[in-house]
């Protein structure tokens, strides 16, 4: 059973997670090879992974071919739906037990297709799935935030190469998430305005940081990235959380997000990449309608390493000035 | 000039250091294998690195050979001690100086020897380079804090395979730096006793997360380590500063660390390695004896990738539970 344990100095948390382990003897040797064999997410393999909760599909019957995004639980759960939400203290330490949820979203039936390679159709069905997923997950009042996130490439993290969004849900709040939370709350306090709204005039009348932009979209390299190329994905319109975004809102992202991705791949030669949603929390009050937080996506390609300086301090070395890199990927012939 | 920005929303600083950089055209393009050819850390190089800032040498002349222990300004700094500390805002945004301080601490003459393969004597020379060279850099009043991390292996982010440290002194306090106080100092204003001196305790009464000990020092996997074998050294008396510790104390330090190493190598087969050192800020009031914090150092084997989720979230997923891996550690026949 996994189990949430937190640091007792700075609060972090971490789920420990032993399903998912290789023994203690086995991390000196390298992981096999992503994909060699069978893949388990394509068609035609669908009994090789636990049951579907959701799969777009023309014809078939669930759990059978035929689909073109399909959502299951991940077989090695970070967190698991069971169970009672029980808290305890070990000493000076405390643990709670790994409620939440774990999901892969299989993006597309094409074992050959990185996300940069699907069209804008494909790319809003995946985004529906997504929103569909944390549409029904937060009605389960234990959890508290959802994460939805992809590991493309080993060095992004992923372990298979079929390309997959992941999504956890969360019986608490991320410390990542309650800081952004805070700080945007702080300058709402003050000022009154969405902070995001405000970086999204300033980054259209700039121009110097934006990478690409459509009706309802923009992506630009954010004021101060972590690593190089890393680019935020913003509505223009105010929105806290991501599933209530509309269809029309939806349709602008995806072809935002594949513009972006394009450029990436081009750029950057199919870089590894993570991809992150930040969207509200489930039980903030208010929730549906956050004034002062603004969802969003966060693209990091790896192209360099974290080493000792980043995990000491949390503060970033950056060689590539955003600009640079905003200019780069504007310049990039990508169709 | 490297810069150093913040980001609007969460606070986060980072260091854009144009310096440092490929060009973003060759950022897809493999990084030429370390060491290939002249390495500029190996005795008889000394030319082709700054002049040192301190060297533990029998014989010789400064910049030439036969040293055992070497520092000097790293070639491509992240930041740079000239300069004035100018801050300004750009629209929403933040930017300041690059002002700070970054060296290289060369830890051995011999190009073939890790960290682990070092002596007790040896890695005491080490410890004992650090301290000397954070009690000249906090003479300079513009410095806040100061960051020695060790990047071994190329999965941890080292570009040259020489054993080598690094020491970054930077204008302000970081945001790691900055929460583990706080934590520290919220526990020490309801107990009035030191959080770390706690744990020293339970870890020593448990027994379950106990790697090695002397009688200084010991280590431990921590309860909520972020992945598999981290591993903390703490010395048992408290102590806020590391460059305030004494000479017997750095020994038992040096002894405790090389057990540490010895063990990791052979447990993990010589893993790529992050080691932080974690001590008080300069500038603190009361700075050379803070009741609540205390100084340790922090040793993460890179043996799985940080992915989406934990940069979305803050959030660690570790498949190893700490008992597990300390068990493992104690059994291995290290020397």
């Amino acid at each position: 059973m996994p189990e949430l344990r937190k640091d007792p100095i700075v609060g972090r948390w971490v789920i420990i997670a032993p399903e998912r382990a290789q023994r203690p003897s086995e991390f000196s040797r390298p992981a096999p090879s992503p994909s060699r064999g069978l893949c388990p997410f394509c068609p035609g393999n669908e009994r090789y992974t636990p049951g579907e909760v959701l799969a777009y599909r023309g014809a078939g019957a669930p759990n059978g071919p035929g689909w073109t995004v399909r959502v299951f639980p991940n077989r090695y759960p970070a967190l698991r739906v069971e169970g009672r939400l029980e808290r305890e203290g070990v000493g000076l330490y405390d643990r709670m037990a790994g409620i939440g949820a774990h999901e892969v979203v299989v993006e597309t039936a094409d074992h050959g297709k990185t996300m940069a390679d699907l069209s804008a159709a494909e790319l809003l069905s995946v985004l529906t799935a997504w929103r569909d997923r944390i549409l029904d997950l937060r009605q389960d009042g234990r959890l508290k935030s959802i994460m939805v996130f992809k590991n493309h490439g080993e060095a992004a993290g992923a372990t298979l190469e079929h390309s997959h969004s992941q999504l956890i849900a969360l019986p608490i709040l991320p410390r990542h998430v309650h800081v952004e939370l805070l700080g945007a709350r702080r300058h709402f306090e003050f000022k009154e305005r969405c902070i995001y709204c405000d970086i999204v005039r300033q980054e259209l009348a700039d121009g110097a940081r934006l990478v690409v932009q459509n009706e309802s979209s923009l992506a630009i390299a954010p004021w101060a990235p972590r690593g190089p190329f890393e680019t935020w994905i913003l509505p223009r319109e105010h929105g806290s959380s991501f599933e209530e975004a509309t269809a029309g809102q939806l349709e602008g992202l995806a072809d935002c997000l594949r513009a972006t991705l394009r450029r990436l791949d081009v750029a950057l030669d199919r870089p590894a990449l993570n991809l992150m949603l930040h969207t509200a929390p489930f039980n903030e009050p208010g929730e549906r309608r956050l004034p002062h937080y603004h969802w969003h996506l966060e693209l990091m390609p790896i192209v360099s390493r974290v080493g000792g300086f980043e995990w000491g301090s949390g503060f970033y070395i950056n060689p590539t000035p955003p600009e640079e890199a905003a200019e780069f990927l504007r310049k990039v012939h990508a169709e």
